[in-house]
């Protein structure tokens, strides 16, 4: 069967799951691998991915964070030396046992993160104050043995970036700590066109081994979170079990404070979910691997049609532009112009130029926007690069708008915990409610309707009201969800 | 102690391994990880990868090639489908037999090269010839598990890329062999200024899965040679296994033909050891993390310095250069003078401009080449730029000619086996000698010798000669050396 000739893409609103399924494959972005829960990303998902590493080697790159590589494999009894750390992660880890034909004696832990055996480097590099701060970041793949999958969202092996600070002082590494969840806010926000809540999480949600956890959360169509980007203040719990140390102006010894922060190829799937319809996914232009597709009607005049297909991508080529993506001609005769049109539609480029004998005569170019309410553009020739721009900037803020209101219209506030219960079964979406703090509230809300604490609201008047679960009196306010 | 300000470093002409270990780990290049022969590569030995990545994702481009992502993980049954593949690979796999804290049914094999994995993707997305060709690149890590270890040459885990490309006809898929090859000449020659011999290896010495392997050799100070990069014919042996199938234009279903390719980190290794000298690393300028460093002389007048080293800085980052390494000012006023100038040579930055008043007072720069053959070239302020490049393009040429210089020196003839072995026993290098293609011979060589086949000598007249071991007559020459 031809995929895009006849699209069979489940509708978004229908069944999310099943189109979203439907969609990843059928746009080439991603399948999944032999072994259960891993995945291939493929040429046009990778792009993405490729483009999120440009736009973040230069935020990390103007702050001196530097690229580093450190091995996949950790010796077990390293991994074991944090201990909130090492209970954490063991239900999820995968182990060598057998190398070169020998049975190991300490099995390997592949990385689930990379805290424990970074910091055993740096508590070589580390000796005076002169050696600090030390800013590094990775690009690799980590693995969590996962039950239950779903592409990008939940995979067994994942690609990241993981950035590891230590520095002199705690205030210096809680300011790194923000500092990292602002680029992740901007990566969402600025190129994805996804608004997201942020904040602090909960004791029981924290990173295992961490002091406090700062998270970016993205309300996903069904109303579920997602946790879209973690920033962790790890405090002096791995340099205190470690051992790294410094000696400060005064030559005394001190321990390092240390954060890390991490933003996965999960975040492809809140992209692809958020803004997809059910003629496919839509990307957003600063993203976008292609940004515009020109296709050519065949019939009489082939080669005249061509000719000024060439034309436009050598003009679009050369402009000066906001957007990285490629121009790309769909020229494949052996394909239908139906087909070609819902290629293009099934993996959200952009922009859409047909061209027929008509547009040729008239040196004119049709534009069409994959954002549906953005209309129809039809330029000169001349003018196409500039147009182009003009469009394209406008799909970017109306990709935005589009998920805010999203967002807004499902952020829900509840005075009491019957109402709490009643949007989490009907609506679902974000609930902002007092909550005491305590474990046995937070448990028992999980309990009794899935919904867990995302962030607490920052920066709101101190007013005191009652945990929504025991009444207890704080001025604590929390955003509550159900989460992927 | 201070290793900057007394460097230590063993000679090179005195002892290549103690000086390699030395010179790695001084630079701030890599070190070894807690699981033995595992690496940890610094930022500024990782710069010098991510500059190969920005060359080669260039190269690729152009010929239509697209990165991707496989997963790290490959069912034992899966790479035991093609027979020779396994029984190559076999000894040097690392095995995941635990997950999520249960034992695993079928062990998972950490990709060792990922032919398998990727072919059973392949052989679901190619149905006709119009899928072909795929061609299809990945940057990631790999696991092969040695016994004996050496920083970059040969580690458990390392850096590469490999592309795998799968075409309707052999003579594409050779082109396509041939081709990548070239880009890997190119990467040597260059940029990495390090002559190379290129040809067709062995029976013996080719990939295990392969009809035929081609190879890039260096030969390394001690004139051992070292295999820089490979590139396969596979033929049909995988896609017969594993079923990758195509229907021709006339109907028919044929195999496809395919090739495999890489260059890996220990690359990074042979450009250490060719060029460094006994003051440390000598980075080529076109893959120079760093090409130039200012360094001021701290006395009685800091700050007119300090703004005269910003100015050059500014001058140099603001011009158009062929070189895109950065431009930093070592001005850490805790580090003496002569620690920072033994750093600026540790590291093998290729320019070094040393600021002090008499440099301010007449506008002046001072530059010195870290490539001691080329002059101090003394500019005014304005004429920098175009002087600066001129000394980085003449050490880049320099370097290439020195270890070209070198590679014909040590490249012999032997008329017969007794030459044979003393050139092994006294100088080594590469000798080039006939060889009548038996297994027996070969292996006979390296018994007696330690060299093994290299490559086999392309375009030369084909005059007959005899075996240099068994005396049969042959018209095909060979390049034999020790093997890194």
């Amino acid at each position: 069967m031809d995929i895009f000739e006849k699209k069979g893409l489940k509708k978004k609103s229908e069944s999310l799951s099943g189109w979203y399924a439907d969609v990843v494959q059928k746009a080439e972005i991603a399948e999944y691998g032999p072994v259960r829960g891993t995945m291939v990303i493929r040429p046009y998902g990778y792009a993405i991915w490729e483009r999120f590493q440009q736009i973040f080697n230069r935020m990390i790159e103007e702050d001196g964070v530097s690229n580093a590589y450190f091995p996949l494999f950790i010796p077990y009894s390293l991994i074991a030396k944090e201990k909130d750390h090492v209970e954490g992660f063991s239900p999820e880890l995968a182990l060598v046992t057998k190398a070169g034909g020998e049975d190991l004696e300490d099995p390997l832990v592949i990385r689930p993160t990379s805290e424990t055996i970074m910091y055993e480097m740096y508590s070589k590099w580390i000796n005076s104050w002169r050696d600090l701060p030390i800013k590094i970041n990775q690009w690799n793949n980590v693995v969590r043995w996962e039950k239950r999958t779903l592409m990008f969202l939940r995979t067994s092996e994942f690609l990241w970036q993981e950035g590891h600070c230590a520095h002199t002082t705690l205030k210096e590494s809680k300011e790194m700590v923000l500092r990292a969840l602002d680029w992740y806010r901007q990566v969402y926000e600025d190129y994805y066109a996804i608004p997201v809540i942020l904040g602090i999480k909960s004791e029981s949600e924290k990173f295992a081994g961490a002091d406090a956890t700062y998270s970016i959360e993205v309300l996903m169509p069904g109303g579920k979170a997602l946790q879209g980007a973690t920033s962790h203040d790890l405090g002096q719990n791995f340099s205190k079990v470690q051992n790294i140390s410094f000696q400060d102006k005064d030559g005394k010894t001190q321990f390092v404070w240390q954060n890390s922060w991490g933003l996965t190829t999960r975040s492809l799937g809140a992209l692809f979910m958020v803004h997809g319809d059910d003629g496919g996914l839509v990307m957003p232009p600063k993203v976008a691997p292609i940004k515009v597709t020109i296709i050519p009607i065949f019939g009489k005049s082939d080669e005249a049609v061509l000719k000024y297909c060439r034309k436009i991508k050598k003009v679009l080529d050369e402009s000066n532009s906001e957007f990285p993506g490629k121009v790309i001609i769909m020229d494949d005769m052996e394909k239908t112009y139906g087909r070609r049109v819902n290629e293009s539609e099934i993996k959200g480029i952009p922009l859409k130029i047909t061209v027929g004998t008509k547009e040729v005569e008239n040196s004119v170019v049709t534009m069409d926007c994959r954002l549906r309410i953005i209309k129809k553009v039809v330029s000169h020739l001349k003018e196409i690069s500039e147009k182009a721009e003009k469009v394209l900037s406008e799909m970017q803020l109306e990709m935005y708008k589009k998920a805010k209101t999203f967002l807004d219209e499902n952020t829900h506030e509840a005075k009491d915990y019957e109402e709490f219960k009643n949007i989490m079964k009907t609506k679902k979406g974000f609930i902002k409610a007092y909550w005491c703090g305590s474990k046995e509230c937070e448990v028992k809300i999980k309990e009794e309707t899935k919904a867990t604490t995302r962030v607490k609201v920052e920066n709101e008047r101190s007013v005191v009201g009652k945990c929504i679960y025991c009444s207890k009196e704080t001025s604590d306010v929390w955003y509550f969800a159900q989460a992927y």
